[in-house]
């Protein structure tokens, strides 16, 4: 299994010049509990199930079984989810070798942008766009399996 | 969607004579909450991963969705389950128009078996095979979703 290594990022400025392309992605959770993940997802005209084990120690490494399905058997299953559906945008935008993961969120969590960017060490350095704010990586509370149960317009700061 | 009548019995006597066919059925819940299950189950040399909703008021019909996925998959996906995997077989055997579903359990079940026949309606008259012992409809600890969280061999009775 690969280890992946991220780095999420705020937003703070307009990215959407820069976009390459994009896809709408809106995903719930049959379970999200540490143990193990199961979630449906269409991106675009594509549906996914996924399934995910316990992070390692570091977060880092964790089991993942994905198939794709019809985008009408995801849209079914949704409706048997747990509360708090994730409906966002993903976009990617190059920034010199690296492409960030851009994802504008709708509804509870309108408002909300987050950028993520996948080195393959975690001293690998990348070209910061103008638009990338501060940095949350590990942030529990970006999560999108957090977003769902406390959405970004409950929070009070 | 169907509205499925099943009736469960104890098994008192030899059924093994009779029996048209069998497969081994090995599974696990990744969610076993009212609200929605989450299974992975070999059965014979297949595997599939099946979704459940909740039931009606009635219990009869039920939400269901299930895919066919390789049994490699199906036992990574076993070691993420919740404890108490349910190992079976399942026994087919004919009486007069309809077909008893025979399980005979394994592990922690061992000792258990138990038989089904799906009818088409609650009032359809059926032969009872000789080895057909008290009928159990409807009780909760012979549900499989249960008899992995309090199993047969635990039972005080």
């Amino acid at each position: 299994m690969a280890t992946e290594i991220e780095r999420k990022f705020l937003v703070n400025g307009d990215f959407k010049v820069e976009v390459e392309a994009s896809q709408r992605i809106t995903q719930g959770y049959l379970c999200s509990i540490p143990e193990r993940t199961v979630r449906v997802r269409t991106k675009g005209d594509k549906g996914f199930i996924t399934i995910k084990g316990i992070g390692g120690a570091s977060g880092a490494s964790r089991y993942e079984w994905e198939k794709e399905i019809p985008v009408g058997e995801v849209n079914e299953l949704l409706a048997l989810c747990e509360p708090g559906v994730i409906d966002k945008t993903r976009y990617l935008v190059k920034s010199g070798k690296h492409t960030f993961e851009v994802d504008e969120f709708y509804g509870d969590n309108d408002g909300l942008i987050v950028a993520e960017v996948e080195l393959s060490s975690e001293d690998e350095q990348f070209e910061k766009p103008e638009w990338l704010g501060e940095e949350v990586t590990g942030e529990v509370r970006y999560y999108n399996s957090m977003l769902m149960k406390a959405p970004f317009n409950t929070w009070s700061e």
